[in-house]
């Protein structure tokens, strides 16, 4: 990954690692949860895990954590998929570059398949124009979540990962009841605002008994590239205090990035050759 | 407004103005435009203009640029309101630093009221801890929405702005069809994949015809304290070409500003000394 204008080359150093297990996530002592509301996946498909990743507020970058994340484990040769579930602002497409629209099958909608083999399902890919607004209420959003896991060949996956919209409402709701998810990462960034959202999705996750694996925090910290020195823009790491707060571990420091959000942007983030420790524990 | 670590001064030059004309807003040749499913008033309350900031991704800073545009109508001798529209993710209180709870009076929910005097209802005002989730399905939390028009005593307003929530769904939809809004200020950053987001917002106005006042483009730039240099962390302005793409004008342009990061934090908005231009066009 290159630039000509002389940005940042993203470099994620030991004090930045975002080492989600994959021993943790894909160990075979899959706990079994009781889904309330259960909601039966596409006949012809088979899905190892569920992780969703969620935010609490919105401008995190938790898509971008997402495609990273699903990427590496794709690089580890595991059979990945991402259901975009922000239905009414989906990024996923346009991360990935995503240009083609989904396709009707003999087993169900065909998911777009990116460079690296990621199987996406998303709103965005059903539009004819990505700006299009899609003006749904609540109970219709759930519902087009529920087909994205019921209508949707996924075929065979090792995991799925659900990029959740922010917020407490009807989505993350619907995948909690509905779905057999095993956990969540939680996104934040330093802004103490931020802080108290992200902990009311932490709270519904417990009230709703879905295991946390992990908190990621994304814009720790920008580093000028004329000088080298580092700004804490949106304020200092709060990352250990809100670990501590909400009783899970810190899983990644992330540093605001001017190549990775252009690299997002031009759906060129395939080419994000960051190295996250993905070892067993 | 100072900090002790030499953080940037908020500074909004001229060729960083946010200019939303009071003439315009507060003009009396008022459009009327038909409420297909009109909500009713709280009876012992007039407000005068009701303008939605909106912004289709979250974490732009819309609750910001709301909190901002309040305070300087309010420091012009308006009355002015916020109702906090994001039901599950609610910024307003923190941002004004207010630790009360709303309280029930013989007209309706009595509001908090800030320093300068702006009155705001929040659903984190009615909660005895702001970090708890609130777990709503979509009706219940337009519903939500709907009892802050018809169930807060807010006296005589001449402007209450309402903080939308970010996508398409049930709460802007709810104050688009259900309340007498007369425009709505669409906030963006500089990202690509937060412009094709912001389109969609501007869509779902159109198709409303709800009249679109104009666009702020947020963390427009960062000026490096230390060397002076400006970046474009998150790509360079796209304000131009968004609002010429939407037909809409740029109202304003603000920098990335720690100093404004931290007095959203810490509850101490009304220190931001920012003159905008608020004179009649």
């Amino acid at each position: 990954m290159s630039f000509e204008d002389g940005a940042d080359r993203l470099l994620v150093t030991p004090g930045s690692e975002l080492y989600v297990k994959v021993g943790r996530i894909m160990s075979n002592e899959r706990v079994k949860r009781p889904v309330p509301f259960a909601h039966k996946l596409n006949e012809s498909s088979s899905i190892g895990r569920v992780i969703g990743v969620v935010s609490g507020k919105g401008g995190v970058g938790k898509s971008t954590v997402t495609a990273l994340l699903a990427q590496q484990f794709a690089r580890k040769g595991l059979k990945v998929g991402i259901m975009d579930a922000d239905i009414t602002g989906p990024s996923i497409p346009r991360i990935f570059g995503l240009k083609d629209r989904l396709k009707a099958g003999q087993y169900g909608l065909i998911p777009c398949v990116t460079s690296e083999g990621i199987k996406v399902v998303s709103m965005n890919l059903l539009l004819d124009d990505e700006t299009e607004a899609v003006i749904y209420r609540g109970p219709v959003i759930a519902g087009a979540v529920k087909q994205f896991w019921s209508d949707v060949y996924w075929g065979d996956l090792d995991v799925l990962f659900i990029d959740m919209p922010p917020g407490t409402g009807d989505v993350p709701l619907t995948v909690y009841q509905s779905l057999p998810i095993d956990g969540v990462v939680i996104v934040s960034s330093p802004q103490q605002l931020v802080s108290m959202i992200v902990t009311k999705a932490y709270d519904m996750a417990n009230k709703l008994h879905i295991p946390v694996l992990g908190l990621v925090e994304n814009y720790s910290y920008y580093k000028c590239p004329d000088c080298g020195s580092e700004h804490y823009i949106f304020g200092e790491s709060k990352a250990d205090e809100l670990a501590g707060t909400i009783g899970c571990k810190v899983i990644g420091r992330l540093p605001i990035d001017p190549a990775l959000a252009r690299l997002s942007d031009e759906g060129r983030i395939s080419e994000a050759d960051i190295v996250f420790d993905l070892e067993n524990e």
